[in-house]
């Protein structure tokens, strides 16, 4: 972390996140360890996609190092569905993830929402989407069982946490008051939760897609958030902003280094690396996050693990729907 | 009905729906007026599309006459979401649409999600198209509140039933036993519903799609669905089906005649014909089922309407959740 702290306060350079990762997954290790626990993750993979299967042998060897069982199923795509509904019912499997895309489009999406969202380890059902963006902390009405939040926008919370750019002296929900943020991605996946969660922290974040730019602000009651249509343009949104975050999935998407300003925060989570590496010589760069991500797949399958605990300690019989009905 | 009775045994011409929208109609106005019921359709429009203002026209015209009420409401698109969620939590609201695209993508599938299972007129929500795939037919545990299918693929199955295609001397399950159906359209609206609901009934059923062809059967057990990946092309499927169901959104895209068998049934739901109009004399064509779509919506309406008068009865609150838990 010292190095860490020496580029941050030196407003410049590029920043390796382990250090970051490592204070999660060791205290992960610490309560997996102490609490005798045995969670497990089971991954569905049914493409031969290189990235995914690399992507697979990391969160493994993360995972059992820090206590966590990994099991990685290769599938038919037709078998998925089936098989994601028996995960759902197995007592033993505490997590589920899938390796997307599958058939891409909407039939994702609506594999997405076959996983339980007791299991969604990725917080990417609507139902756990749908909590966050109504700030609904509870997947059930008697609030034992925690909901899950999505693990990369998670991850760029804990990073942005890390940096110290959140303002503690502050009260709740104004953290980050002051910062402007520009995000160029708005998928429901990582850029969109991501807004919310950033404008929640009391941010006034630029979304930015390939359809323009929708600003986020927190809304009047604590919790809720403002979305308003804006005539300011992705370059003028860039030139604003304390913190800038890519995740375009294209190599040849890069922004224009020049209109970034000196001693921003560049992160980035897109595969490819979003800017030219030489930003690096007048702001902050995080060039990937992966490894924080992991750290919060873990986090999350943790949480989910003692939720599950928790409610066969209470109930006899295990929860078998795939759509759990939330607080509203 | 006796001018598509004569199309039907002569195997060849153009059909107009009308009449077979008109049966469901009668029935519907019908039992609204002797329940006294009054259901009210809302459907939000974000958008200045000629094509959905003018289909709200129509949906509106036709409610009228039937006895529904059709509120259209012009909204922002940033103003959606909590038009929904105030809708769902509206006693007086019985069914909610909204014309897509809104945002495009995956924040519309999240759209169709906050629309509650409920007032899911039109039967987009994930929670009643799985209840469809796994042929559950209730929305609640106690199996008073049945669930809404699709409307299109609902009418496109109306409409094949009225065409006198279902051999009703079979036994249910079977009643398209031996027919070859090739739907190119493989979209959770329209497309995979409608697979998942011919194959059901017995049919074998070619579903296509820009990335290929998937083969959908009946399983083993009533009600369940078995997909297979094929090698069988487009054009060889529609060599060898009885049915051929076209919905690709492009007035570009037109299927060679030549492929299509003597007396096959066409039916096109795309907003433009996917075909030459001269197929109409080698084989049934139907071009348009906008007027049966529209039939089924109402349809769907009573039924979430009676779901709704009947929870009234038995509940002093009504439910607001809008991801009702399903039963597996």
């Amino acid at each position: 972390m010292e190095e860490i702290e020496r580029i941050v306060s030196g407003k410049k350079g590029k920043i390796d996140v382990t250090p970051i990762a490592t204070i999660f997954r060791n205290e992960i290790k610490e309560e997996v360890t102490k609490g005798q626990m045995k969670p497990r993750i089971v991954a569905f993979l049914t493409t031969d996609d290189a990235g995914a299967i690399e992507y697979a042998k990391w969160t493994k060897i993360a995972c059992n190092r820090d206590g966590i069982e990994f099991i990685l199923k290769k599938i038919e795509r037709l078998d998925l569905e089936d098989a994601i509904i028996d995960a759902n019912n197995d007592d033993e499997v505490h997590g589920i993830m899938v390796y997307y895309p599958v058939f891409g489009g909407m039939l994702d999406a609506y594999l997405q929402d076959v996983v339980s969202p007791a299991k969604d380890v990725e917080g990417m059902s609507t139902t756990n989407r749908f909590n966050l963006y109504h700030n609904i902390r509870f997947l059930d009405e008697k609030q034992t069982k925690k909901c899950v939040i999505p693990c990369t926008p998670l991850a760029m919370v804990k990073i942005i946490d890390h940096l110290g750019i959140y303002d503690k002296s502050l009260p709740m929900g104004e953290h980050l008051k002051g910062k402007n943020v520009t995000i160029v991605n708005r998928s429901e996946i990582v850029g969109r939760p991501l807004a919310a969660m950033l404008a929640n922290d009391g941010a006034f974040v630029y979304s930015v897609d390939i359809s323009g730019v929708i600003c986020f602000q927190a809304g009047k009651r604590q919790g809720t958030i403002k979305m308003t249509e804006t005539t300011v343009t992705r370059d003028e949104a860039i030139q604003k902003s304390d913190i800038l975050i890519l995740g375009v999935p294209s190599p040849k998407f890069k922004i224009d280094e020049s209109l970034i300003p000196e001693g921003a925060v560049v992160i980035n989570f897109a595969g490819c690396l979003n800017v030219e590496e030489s930003v690096e010589s007048k702001t902050i760069l995080v060039p990937t996050i992966g490894k924080v991500t992991i750290a919060m797949l873990e986090r999350n399958l943790l949480r989910l693990y003692q939720n599950q605990m928790q409610s066969r300690s209470t109930s006899s019989s295990s929860s078998s729907a795939q759509i759990d009905q939330p607080q509203q």
